[in-house]
């Protein structure tokens, strides 16, 4: 049984904080998952999502059916024990992956015919296997199988995969009646507002647990993610939580709980971590760059991770260089707690009705190091803080 | 200053248990360290060492004089503070990887001249240039720059070495006059029982705070390395730290124990771990094999590590078939928790004066294995056990 209740509404908005009751712990809303596609997020020992602050952690039944292959985890007692993580699991139903990962994918009617990207074997995956795959993890929340096209795509295109869509989700809520663990429809509809709302419409007439937003961040302008997040959670019910997927850097989390969201999951901290791009109060540090040889600041002097607590950006620049593993852990490390310290600030924010103050120091923070690192010449044009500024003033 | 005293003799024999004090803690004897050739045993936090029992890391000179190098080191406060490792260092000096990992080696009577194996810069490193890095990284121990001939070496190459590395032994003992940092002699001579002898007496004649044999595990047969400890050791002072260079697998940590020596070091926990080899007390267990796919005990019943209390073979195996960092990392804390481990029986079973029954009880549980593998038709051939056994009774 997954419920939701809402604790706190921000007045005026749609923000809200809420609270997310699974077999495997309570989540307080807006959340966000960090991502462990194959039951474990890169390099990430389960004990220490706990200390980032996590409580529901996302995987993927694509990975997991292809590779150790989900009876054999159902034999090893469900993804919970095998993998050593207690807190709750949401898994994707992986349809996006099908796509983006394997090779001569074939979306029909009544499912997807694939090629596994591991060893080129043929599968056949249907909304009910995709349900039986999840039922066999033993997910706390399951995800429908949806089409989600490409961006940009053709109006047929974003047609058709909506209505899909709505079958598909109609069949998987079929073959999970009976089941105690939480099934989220995926609304899809690219970047047209009828398509979205036709979409969210179809969906909550079937009836679900809560709401996804699939097909966004893939490549579209910000204010058009924006506006079909607005146009989309518009249509949904305010009872029930709203999971943007896929989504974000922290300034679209920000901008997602502005706007009701409450749940996102995200690659970022983590792929990121290991590229070195550590995300910091006052925007990002890339600690390849020599400016960091020397620098026995911590990452971000404000930060209470177990990693700026212990290590210098230099030492964490010595182990990218020497592409040792330690640096990729360290700054994963990190980027978590940032990502665990965001959320349960915007959770702590809205509950004092303090959201407008909260996003205005958060973004205040962000252009004042812009500007400073501007005027010394350093590379402010990557900076993603005054754009999203401009997004939250308009 | 680091000062060795000695708790306990066994008797008869050479094993003795001891305690080495150094600057950065009190080290129990025999003891293993692991390797941390860049200030960082691969992957693992320091505050996971001391959990797995090591007081004591080893890094090398070379690789920190080549990057970050060790003037940067020196600025940020000495490897300690710069690794956020608080436990004693033993750092080597390079001279067996400026030949293993450099192009272009010249040994000559100043010093060794080198390409890098980064980049292929030229390098001159004198013993006098050996002592100031391992000063400047604030080492607990240095080790003298020798030369480590290959295995096998002409008679005339070994002896050669032996007189080298006696001159600069002496070079690096008047480099470091007024330091109170520990400074270790290395024992050469490959596999001549005279030019080992003669390599010893001259460094005795020296005076160093304690001795390492070198040049061994090389290729050599394994009696023949036995028999080198055993020569060389009558020759060294009792009072004195042992240390056995690069050794080795738990088979030859015991055998080393026995013969008198007190410090170890080797890649082998951490490596290992990296390629799926892990150590139990019943021998190997190589996790990629596909009997381990559906094994839900862990990989040694017996261990108490935190993998083994939380992580099941077939979760190993997942991870590591998938390639996942995560499998590198439970690897190497179970394995370097083994190696911990066995060094703490050891020392206990020497206060005990067990140690007799201590090793026939350690083969004994690897040769039960062994037979029982090879009943059932596994690789009993890859096992060692049996061939130490031979060993230790001759």
């Amino acid at each position: 049984m997954v419920t939701f209740s809402i604790q706190h509404r921000q007045d005026p908005g749609e923000a809200r904080v809420g609270v997310l009751e699974t077999p495997h712990g309570v989540i307080e809303t807006p959340t966000f998952m960090p991502v462990g596609s194959l039951g474990v997020v890169k390099g990430i020992d389960p004990e220490e999502l706990h200390r980032c602050g996590f409580g529901l952690m996302l995987s993927n039944a694509y990975h997991l059916y292809l590779r150790p292959g989900h009876a054999l985890i159902a034999g090893q007692g469900g993804l919970h024990k095998f993998s050593g993580w207690s807190g709750a699991i949401l898994t994707d139903s992986g349809g996006f992956q099908m796509v983006s990962l394997s090779g001569l994918c074939q979306v029909k009617e009544d499912g997807v015919e694939f090629a596994s990207h591991l060893d080129g074997s043929r599968h056949h995956l249907t909304p009910e296997l995709c349900i039986e795959t999840q039922l066999a993890l033993g997910s706390d929340i399951m995800m429908v199988l949806d089409e989600c096209p490409p961006y940009p795509c053709s109006p047929e295109q974003a047609r058709d995969a909506v209505h899909r869509t709505t079958r598909w989700a109609q069949r998987c809520r079929m073959a999970s009646q009976g089941v105690s663990n939480g099934l989220f429809g995926i609304v899809q509809g690219g970047v047209d507002k009828d398509l979205r709302c036709r979409s969210a419409r179809d969906l909550v007439d079937i009836g679900f647990d809560g709401y996804a937003l699939g097909g966004l961040s893939l490549g579209e302008a910000k204010p058009m993610m924006f506006e079909m997040i607005e146009t989309t959670v518009a249509e949904l019910p305010k009872d029930r939580p709203r999971y943007l997927m896929g989504v974000g850097m922290p300034e679209d989390l920000v901008e997602g709980v502005c706007r009701g969201v409450d749940m996102f999951d995200c690659v970022l901290p983590s792929r990121h971590g290991r590229t070195g791009w550590l995300f910091t109060s006052t925007g990002r540090v890339l600690i390849k760059q020599a400016q960091y040889a020397r620098d026995e600041s911590p990452i971000d002097p404000h930060c209470k991770c177990t990693v700026c607590q212990r290590f210098s950006r230099a030492y964490l620049r010595h182990l990218f260089v020497s592409n040792e593993m330690l640096g990729c852990r360290l700054n994963t490390l990190h980027n978590l707690w940032y990502y665990g310290t965001l959320m349960a600030e915007l959770r702590a924010a809205i509950q004092a009705n303090q959201l407008q103050a909260y996003c205005s120091a958060f973004y205040a923070k962000r252009q004042r190091a812009s500007v400073t690192r501007s005027a010394e010449g350093r590379a402010s044009s990557d900076d993603l803080s005054q754009k999203h500024a401009t997004v939250v003033s308009a």
